[in-house]
Formats: C-alpha cells, sequence, structure tokens
C-alpha cells in the first residue's frame, strides 16, 4: 500500500489494509466455525477450511455490498457460504453476530500494528541509549520558552527522549495484552449458541456457549472477556496507547525540527539518503524525517478523541453510529503510527549530533547561561565557577537512569 | 474507490482519489508552462501537451517517491521531465515551488467535491421543501430532553431541517466562490519568475510574474490571489463548511434514528432497498443510512480542527509538519463528506412519514402536552381548547419561511 | 475576572462572566415582557422594569439551582416572579422556553465578545500595515521546512499575517451579523404566544406571535430568524470565526517565537514592560506573548471540534445533552480569543524588527538563497547577480495589496 | 464554587479551584525548602512555615501579575519572599524552577480529583452490583441500531456497564499510582542544587541533589521520578483516564437518556428530588442527570485531546506555548469528571428499573426478536420455545462474572 497524500505510507505495508481486515474477519469466521464443530454444537461435516476462500480480490465487491447493511460482515458471509459446501454454509457464522466479526478482526489487525510497534520501540530504546551515553558528557545549551536558559548535555536531551518512549511503549504493551476477542452473538448473550448447546441436551449450555467463545478467543491468541458490544475501553485504551506513540515521537521530532534550524544545526537528520532535498534549492537539507513524524503527531490527537467520543455515545446492544465511526479512525490512527514509528527509528539510529557545534552554542551565550550559577555563588558567599559545561547538575545520573530502564523494558520484553 | 472501512465511500466516485490529485497536479504544471509561454518568459518549443504523460498507473511510483522530499511534487516533475521533450523538461515548474503544485491541486479537487456536495444540497432542498409542506398541517409531538414536551408538525421539523441544511450550504458556496490558485515560488514572492522576467529585460517583471500567476490561476477557473503558503484560511473555510453539513446531516439523521425506533416508528428509511437487513433477524429494518451518516457527522468536527490546528501552526515561509498534515485530512473529510450528502440526498427522498403513528403518539399523551395551553387558558381566564392538534402556534409560517429561502437558495445557485 | 490557570484573562474583563450571562438573561426576559405588553398581549400591569431585580450578588445561588432542571433559566424565572409585583410575575417568561432565554442570553454576550474582537482586529490591521510598509524593503532569509530558501522581505511576512487577519476578521463580521435572537417557545412553534393572541381574539395570531418576537429581538438589536433550537450554525459560524481568529494569531506567534530564538534574534517581543522575565535567569527575554497566544491557538480547535459535535448531535426539538455542552464551550472560546486578541495587538503594536540582524542572517546564507537565481541566470545564459537583497519579487506588490485590503477592510468596518 | 454555565459544578467543591492550585504551589514550595534543610544544602533559620503566608485572599493579584512572565510562580515567589523573613526569604524557591512548582502543584491537585473519582467509581461499582444482581433475570429486549433485536436481561445491560466503569477505574488507580512529583530545576538537571551541594563541599553533590528531590517528593506523597519538563505522559494518562470515565458515565447516561423516553419508559431518573421538572409543563420528569452526564461525555474527548497535543509539541526544555495551554485544559476536565462521577453516582443509586415495562415491550416484539431463536431451532429441526424469556443465553454469567469483578475491584481499591 502507497498513499499519495500520506508519503511514507508504504512503510506500514499491508497493515490495516482492507485486505488485512478481510483475511483477518475470515479467521475469525473460521475460529468460530471450528470452535463450534469442537464443541459438538456442530457436526464435523459443517467444518470447512476457510483459508483463501475469500481473498484480496473480492475486497471491492465486498466494499460495495456492505452499505446496505452498514458493515463488510454480512455480504461476507454471504459470500463464504456461497463458496464453501452446503454443510459448512449453514454452520457458517452461526451464533455470531456482524459486530463479533469486525470487532475481532478489527483487533487481529490492530495487533500486527502493536506488534511492529513494539519492534520499532526497541530500536528505538536501543538507539537511544546509545545516543544518551555517548553523549551523556556533551553539553548544550538548555533553551526554555525559545530562549537560552542553563546548560544541559545531549545525553539528558537523549535520556528525556527516552523516557517519554519507554512510557509510551508500556502503554502499547498493556493495551496489546489486554486485547480481548469480541464472541458474544447478536446482543451479547451468546442466546443462539446456548440455544444449540441446549437442543442439543448438552448439560449447562450456557456454559458450553462460553467455552465455544473461549476456543474460538484462544485460537485467535486473544484474550477472553466477557463480549465488551458497549464498552469499548479496549479500543480506547488501545488508540490512547497509539496516540502516546505520536506524542512521544512528536517530541523527538520537535527537537530535532528545531536543533536542525540553519541557525542553530546542532543536529542533523541521517545524510547520504538523499532524503531532505530540494528541486531548486540544492542546499537545501531539510529534517523531512522530523517533519512527517510532527505531521502524525498534529493530527492523532484528533483520531484518539474520535475513538473516545465513539464509545461514549456506545448506546443499546449496539449504537447507531458510534460504532462505525471507529473502524477507518482506528486503523488510520494505526498505520500512521507504524509509519511514524519507523521514520522515528531511522531518525534515531542516523542522527548526527554536532557536539562542536553544541559547544559553540553554549560558549557564545556563557556568561547568561551561568547567570543562575554565580547568584547560588554569591548566596553562599562561595568561588564562581564560570565554566558553563561544568554547571551540568545530575546529567549523568539522567542518562544512566533512563538507559537502565531501557534495559530494563528490553530484557521484559524481548 | 471503495473503502471496506467506510461502507458507501464508493459514492464518492474518484473524487479525491490519488489519481484525481495527480491529474490536478498535472494540470497545475500544464497551466503554469503555458502561462509562462504566452507571457514570453518561456519559449514555445518549452510548451507541451502534460495531458496523459502522467496517469494513474504512475500513482504507486511517485507515493513512493514522495517521503524523500516529504512531498509528492519533487518525483512527479522529475517523471514529467523524464517524459516531455528537453525543451518542455527545461521550463516545466520553473518559477513554482511544490507547494504551489500540490495546494492548488489540492484546491481543484476540493473544488469537484464541493460542486458535488451542491448538487447534494440542491436536491436535498427540493425533497425538503416537499416534505415540509406536504407535512406542514401533520400534528406530532414535539420533544425536549427525551420527553414529550407540546405538538409541534412534522413539516415544522422538516422546516427546521432545511435551515440548518440551507446554513451549510451557504458557506459551501462561499468557500467555493473563494477558493484561490496557490502560485508564488519558493517563498511565496514569485522571485524566480520575476527574475526570469528582468533577464528578458521586460518591463515591470514583478508585474509580468503576478501576470503569469494570474494567467494560469484563470485558466484553472481559480480565484487569483496573493499566495497563501502561510495564511491558510482558503482551507480552513473549507473545511469548516464540510463540517457544518455534516453537522447539518447529523442532525437530520440523529432524528430519523430515533423517530424510526421501534417503539417510536413515526419515520421510516426509504424501504423496497434491501436496505437495513440483518442476516439472523429478518424482521429488523435498521435506519442504516442515518446510522452511516451519523457515523460522518461524529468523526467530522475532529478533521475539521485538525486542518485549523494545521493552520496555527504555519510558521516560516512553509512549516515543518502542519502543511503536510492537511492532505490527507482534507481529503478525508472531503469524501466522507461527499458519501454522507448522497446517503443523505438518499434518505430524503424516500423518508417513509407515518402521519397516523404520529397522530397516534400525540394523542397517547394529549393530556400531557396541553399542560402549557391550559395553563395560557387559565392565565386569561379564558376556555380551553384539550386538542393538541390545534395548539400548534406559527408552524405553517415556519414551514412557509423556510421553504421560501430554499427556492431562493436554489434559484441564486441554480 | 482573573484566572490563575489561564494568565492574561483579566484582558477578557467582564466579557461572557457569570454575571454578563446572568444580566444578558434577564435582559431577554425584559425585553420579551415589553414585547407582550407592546403587543398587546400582556397588560400594561404586567410590565416592570427589570433591570437590577437580579444582580452578580445571585450568581451563586442560580448556578446551584440550575442543575435541578438541568439550566440556570428555570431558577432565574422562579426568582425573578418573586421579585417583582404579582402582575408581572403572572407575565414574565410567558410563551418562552428555556433554551430561548439561554441562547439569546449566549448570544448577547458572544456578541460583545465579536465586537470586542473587532477592535483588537482593526488596531491590528493598522499595527500591521505600519509593519508592512515600513519594511517592505527590509531583506530576510525566507524559511521552508526550519532551513534557508530564498529571500524575503519582512514586509511580505507581515504582509502574509495581514491577509490571515484580514480573513479571519470578515469571519468575525459575518458571524456578529448573523447573530439571532432566538424566541420560539417550548418546541419553537410559538404556540404558546400565538394561543394568546388567539385567547384575545386578535386576527391572525400566528402573526401577532411572530411580531411579539420581532420586537423582542430588535430591542436586543439581533437579527429576527425563525427559531433555530435544533438548527446551530448560529453558534458553529461564531466558534469557526473564533477559531480562525487564533488560527491567523497563532501564525503570527508562531513566526515571533521562533524569530526571537536567541541564535535567530530577529524579531523581539516589545521591551520595557518587563515581560518576559525569570527569576533566576536575568538575561532571559521569554516572547512571552507569543507563547501565551500560542497556547490559545493549541487549545481552540477542539473548542470548536465540541461546537459542531454539539451541532450534530441536536436531535429532537431539544438534545439530551448536545446543547448544554455548548455554553461553557462557547464562553471558554470567546473569553480565551478576546485575551489572544489583546495579546496580539500588544505584540503587533510593539514588535521590535531587528533588520540589521536580518541582513546578517541573509549575508550568511547569501551564497545558498540565491542558488535558485544562479539556476534561472543559467537557463537564460544570462548574468547572475548574486546579491540576495535584489532577489526579492513581487513583495513590494504583496505588501501593497495586503495594506490595501487592509484600508479597505478598516473603512467598510469604521 | 459554582459555575452558571456548567449546571452542577458545585459538585467538585474546592477541587482544582484557584485556591487549591495556590495552596497546593505553596505546598510544594515548603517541602522543598524543608528538603533543602533536612540535606544540609540550606541553614536551618532559612526554614519557615508556608502556610497561610498566602492564602485565597491573594489569587486575584497573583493571576494578575502571572500574565508578564507567563505563569503563576514568579509572582507567587515574589510575594512569599515578601512575607517571610529574610533568611527563608533567601532560600525559597532555590533550585527549583517555576515548572517544578506549577506541575508538581498540578499533580497535587490532580491526585484529589482521582481520589474524589475512586471514590465514586467504587460507589458506582457498588450500586451497579446491585442493579446488575437484582435485574439478572429481568428480559428485556436487546436493541441494536435503535431496533429491537434479540432478548437480553437488564441485569446484563448493568452488568456491561459494569465493565465499562471496572475498565475506567483501573485506569484511574494506574494514573494515581504514577503521579510523579515534578523537581528538576531550570531545565531539569537540578544542577543550581548540585552546585550548591558542591560549594557546601558534601561529597557526591548530584546524589545530595537527588536526595533533596526524593524527600521533597515523597514529603508530598509522590512518586519520585526523572524530570519529565518535556515527558508529558504522567499528564497525558491521567488525561486518558479522566476522559476514559466520562466515555463510561456517558455509555450509562446515553441508555438511560434513551430507555427514559415517553414511549420506552422502562427506566427512569431518580425521582423524589424535584429533578427535571420543567416551569411550563408539569407532566415532564426529564432524565436530567443523564443529560447533564452526557454534556460533560462529548465535551471530554477533545479536551483530552489537548493535553495530548501538548505533549507532542513539547519542544526544547520547556515549551512555547504547549506546557501553558495544559493547566486550564486539565483543570476543566478534572472538575468536569468528578460532577460527571458524582451525577453518574447518584444516578445510579435511584434508578428506576421498571421490569414490567420492559416485560410489556418484550412481549410486544416477542414474534421478531425470536427470529434468530426459531432459525436455530430449524437448523436442527428441533421443537421451537417462543417465549422470548427464555432466550437469555449466557446473562446470568455475564452478571456473575461482571459482579465478581467489581468485589475484586473493591477489595484491591478498599
Amino acid at each position: 500500500m502507497t498513499d499519495l497524500f500520506w508519503p511514507g505510507d508504504e512503510r506500514a505495508g499491508e497493515l490495516m489494509s482492507e485486505a488485512a481486515l478481510l483475511e483477518a474477519m475470515v479467521r475469525v469466521e473460521a475460529a468460530w466455525l471450528d470452535a463450534l464443530v469442537d464443541a459438538g454444537l456442530a457436526p464435523a461435516a459443517g467444518d470447512s477450511d476457510l483459508t483463501a476462500v475469500v481473498t484480496a480480490a473480492d475486497v471491492d465487491v465486498l466494499a460495495r455490498a456492505a452499505e446496505s447493511g452498514g458493515n463488510p460482515v454480512i455480504p461476507l458471509v454471504q459470500m463464504l457460504r456461497s463458496r464453501v459446501g452446503i454443510d459448512a454454509a449453514r454452520w457458517l457464522h452461526r451464533g455470531l453476530t456482524s459486530q463479533d466479526v469486525l470487532d475481532t478482526a478489527l483487533v487481529l489487525a490492530v495487533r500486527d500494528v502493536l506488534d511492529r510497534l513494539l519492534d520499532e520501540l526497541r530500536s528505538q530504546v536501543i538507539a537511544l541509549s546509545i545516543l544518551a551515553e555517548r553523549h551523556a558528557a556533551t553539553p548544550m545549551v538548555g533553551r526554555t520558552l525559545t530562549q537560552h536558559a542553563v546548560p544541559t548535555t545531549f545525553g539528558a536531551v537523549a535520556a528525556a527522549w527516552l523516557d517519554g518512549i519507554i512510557d509510551a511503549a508500556e502503554l502499547v504493551v498493556d493495551a496489546r495484552t489486554l486485547l480481548p476477542a469480541q464472541l458474544g452473538g447478536a446482543v451479547g448473550t451468546l442466546a443462539a449458541t446456548t440455544e444449540l448447546a441446549a437442543l442439543r441436551e448438552l448439560p449447562d449450555p450456557a456454559f458450553v456457549a462460553s467455552e465455544v467463545a473461549t476456543i474460538a478467543g484462544e485460537t485467535l491468541g486473544l484474550r477472553v472477556h466477557r463480549p465488551w458490544h458497549t464498552a469499548r475501553v479496549p479500543l480506547t485504551r488501545t488508540a490512547d496507547a497509539l496516540v502516546t506513540c505520536t506524542d512521544a515521537w512528536g517530541h523527538v521530532a520537535t527537537d530535532v525540527a528545531t536543533l536542525s534550524r540553519t541557525e542553530i544545526a546542532e543536529l542533523a537528520e541521517p545524510a547520504g539518503t538523499g532524503r531532505g532535498g530540494s528541486s531548486t534549492m540544492p542546499h537545501k537539507h531539510n529534517p523531512v524525517l522530523s517533519v512527517l513524524v510532527r505531521r502524525a503527531a498534529l493530527a492523532a490527537p484528533a483520531l484518539g478523541s474520535t475513538m473516545h467520543l465513539a464509545s461514549a455515545l456506545t448506546g443499546d446492544q449496539r449504537p447507531d453510529g458510534a460504532w462505525h465511526t471507529e473502524w477507518s479512525t482506528l486503523r488510520t490512527l494505526g498505520r500512521r503510527a507504524v509509519v511514524a514509528a519507523s521514520q522515528t527509528t531511522e531518525l534515531l539510529q542516523g542522527l548526527h549530533v554536532d557536539a562542536e557545534r553544541m559547544a559553540a552554542t553554549l560558549a557564545s551565550s556563557a556568561e547568561d547561561v551561568v547567570a543562575e550559577r554565580l547568584g547560588v555563588a554569591e548566596l553562599l558567599d562561595a568561588p564562581f565557577d564560570p565554566d558553563p559545561a561544568t554547571y551540568l547538575g545530575i546529567t549523568i545520573d539522567l542518562v544512566a537512569g533512563a538507559v537502565e530502564r531501557g534495559h530494563t523494558f528490553l530484557e521484559e520484553n524481548a
């Protein structure tokens, strides 16, 4: 996949593509059908290998047919039934509702996003740990409200980036762990499945129905939980984790964009890739990765708010619009997060740090940036050291602490 | 185009598709090249028919190449140059910057969206005028805060929908009228074009450069204005108009969804299309158009806010992310607006109004809904008419006024 | 009013304060009561001067009593009735509904905001016209994607700011002109008022009811329109205008913040006011006005989106939450816009432009920023002028055009 | 505190009031001063009891003085210094920066919000557990896309509400646990504090500085962490938890508002409080708590998005606007969440459930809502039980599971 309106989109590959969603929906139907057979609710003859029965070539037809019932599951089930044997056609989707299939497929698709993000986040933790340690003693000017303030080190700056990225990564881990299957039937009561069990005179039909859901959920590798048709925290938690990621990367990109300014030039984006050029201004080396990451960070919070709004407006046993708002929103958020993740990784792995320029900047403001230090010396009537490069407080510890946290994260999420 | 994540997307056809954007970008390059030649800045040999030099088949390659410079214009210009004669290759894009081409192409693409919306809005004004007049004297209960309040008529309800839709349509007309070309060169000063004119020793080179922009803008049928690289009201005004449309349709859809509830059933969506069915619950007639329109209305305001945010953060002569945020956001907003427009038109044209059911509902609350009227009678010590169907105030005038406004709108925007 | 959480809030004075809303609500009740009497629907004895019957001292009691019915009008009417004569108590609020009073009061309060904004916007147009003309020939480097690109002038930069501000100001003018009174009774049909006219045996009771609304609306100086209880464009158009203002100021502030950076220092905020200081870093001169304006610009789009969302979810004849969302949102947006307006005016009126520094920056990149010019010269095999300060394109015309537009705006909105 | 624009605001008492923020800022200064003395960096004579040195009466003056430096800490420190002894004045705020004081005070204020929310959430878990168990076998119709679908029970509906509320509550617990103190000095390096330790010739000055921060943080009962001046997850995580709460309550309120509709009337808000009345329509019993809760749920997601945006734009060692955006946004979100929490608790504790009406509704659609069941029977060629009240699937287990989860939550968060 590519997107002319979102350069870099191809970095997300087929994650949350239409084909990926379709394949995931089929997987859900297959897992459920298998579970019905396993539990003895459907006959063995009703089972069928659904793999490849419907393919990416069917996406367009299904998408066109989706409007009539408001979602793509209805035509998908019809299509599947028309392509499998008569027994499988009878048992397919039995006990499920469209929302089960779509929600679970969405969860499967977004899980792939989260897995990819964790790969990227791990790479970023490594890259940032290296940067932070390498520059633990590289003095630079600290800036507040756009003005030179007091000294810091680039290692400390990288450590702050690292903390933000680990904070976000922990939310991604949580969100991934808690991703549940959605398997509840028409209104979340598993009534049809329970009825099947009852009519088959199995003991404790409700338990059997729950078991079918458990088996299917486990087949898909998802958390088994009560139906959440109307309790949408699994999706808002995921969206919040994605937005927290783009926040963390936006923070990095904002700093890189600023520190790459022609007048500052303390950082530069990875060179040698031909990136950041201009057709008419050959001297330019635009921080294009940072620009594109910032783009994602500016747009993500609003998308996250839409997921929360949908959650808040989830009425009845399936709401009149809120649910339908979630699919494309989560997809856009997911793909963009992957693109930004990949761009940030590339940015961090190849970031050029100009320690000499940092030193020169610091020297240019030397008198100003030690004003606070002078105040401390005067307070104690003590000698004043005017060298900004020795006024660095706990920066070494900040780096060590953040790097250690990074190591722990990597070990726990290997 | 279709979108499995956004059922109904195909209603927007190729509006703002990647191919449409690409074609629009080529049109901008062509208009500019022609204007350079017309103004005598480029030689006649430099002109070239760019139509079909680049086609939809090139979208994927261009999209992949777009990331390196952050936008698709850079690779597009390279591709065009590689496919036209040497003279045209030399003159193509001369004096332009990527933002000129992308902004103007975006404006052209969104103009097609606005044109389509105006078609739909006109149809809606007609449909609503008919509904309002037909039901000008159809009493129904008015509801406030979910409870029966005092009577109104369905005509008055339709008149309020109509007012909202005309309000939105007027903003669409304004936004369309004000859509400007963006033709300013690297930092909006037309410096290269002016230089060309100067080196060709034309009198008043700056005037000549402005003329080139004027000619190209007029070729494209766009308003000619100073460059707005950093003053983004043309886009936010358009986005606000789009969101105001989805608001107006969301308002209609919210009412239809509520009044279609099984317990209320005073309205029903167009029948006979097979819409709104359920695979396992054959009795269901879901208000699926309303549901899908509400979906768009819930998501649009957040997208509109992103356009404003981008405008607010437009720094320098081209900002570091804000600009890049706009493209996909405006596209999503535009396509979704067209889909919702079309669905609303269909909804209004086929809306089933059950006047008997409205009368029955009103009768069931008859005593309550004339309580206010009783108060008025007691105030004047006057006789009390307990018939809710005669307590309708100015509803006839509301209908007449809104319908007349609709006629005026249709005449002025034929 | 002040707000410890929003420094500068006092610049908005009492605009949209609770006391201002209360006073406006009383004005609405008074205008309606007068109109009832004028139209002969209420006896002269029913009239009463409501001024000062309820005051700011009552705000707290009314606010506490507002929750029970969901809005402050219900307790306000009770309080007014308890404090006026028996005849006025009988006639007060007769024919109105809470939404009429609150909506119209909100409109009155926001009109004061728009008036204040227009004052500020006019001052900004003047200040920017002066800046643009003064610096029409002050060369500076143009920057794109954070990097030096080609030259421009500070006058051209100011002209772009000016265009953005006039664009926003025109929306404010529109929004103000279109602000309507809301006077429709329980469900917008003026049924009780019509009933009064009928029981008094006046000819054409519906016309009489509309006349009462017209008279009351004109008393308040507002546009007279059909009730818009459920068609909320008057509020979203106003909110969009406010957000477009904060966008325009955010654009200015973003540029000032960047160009005030220690390393760039081409602009500085007004000096001599003690602003921007730091307790421990005496050298600092933070661009605090820009920072605070940017704060507003970052937060406003989300508030605007809430107004749209409320509009989209306006169901029935009064919705179940959407209406209640608007009041505080519009108030926050309104006050913050005034604060940011005032700060921007101060910023523009006292902005320090360091033309020498601009020249020095430009000189430092001289070779790079004329690369495009060199390309043009090579294209024509013409002599190359390496002076960046003569590669300014149409900047003089940009300034003249924007300033002229400013003059027109000032004349039309004197 | 009350707010005429946000009825019910008084439920939040003084939480996050200006006085509460002021008091919290003083607590931070006091904890730091104590810690300096404890660590031997300041002399004992420098300590001072700051309690009541500054009070709510000073809020207005401080708020007015806050704009000059962009935040209220600068004038607060000046005021404190002018009111304490000369020694304390010398040592007060030494080593801190404004952001330390404001961020930590904000965290203290929001902690009180979270504590209050946990109280409410516990009450809601109890109320919902009771409702769910009481109505575990109360059949009602399940509704999807506004239409009757298949049966469920009110207990199952309440169990879904409960799951959503526990999901939200767990995020509140997490956010509260992770609230960190912010104590880092001018650019987060504790340079001045480290310098103090060095000039006093203490061993390992950086360690001493960290210890001061640790002691002060522990005094305030907050998590001790590296400075997060530019890594804002502590705030976005808190905001996301708040929004997830309003989502969960919005979900409840949306259902209550719908099920309270005159035509449905299966639920009613607590009676006997006089709530929900109308001055002119005495029969009305508006679901005013639900309306007001929905109001909060509609507005909260946009506020949450602003917190994320601020996080994403946090550049340098203190950003140029993003930080300043957070304070009022978090405050508004916090107070509104408390108000909505309290209203939801009241709603749930007094909710009137009309089981007979539910049964009647179900009976009215009996044939339709067992269509799915008929399909199952036909599939197995088994006898068909047409009673909807026996087609309830696993509803008993859903209730039991959710209630058990509630018990666990209550035990773990007693």
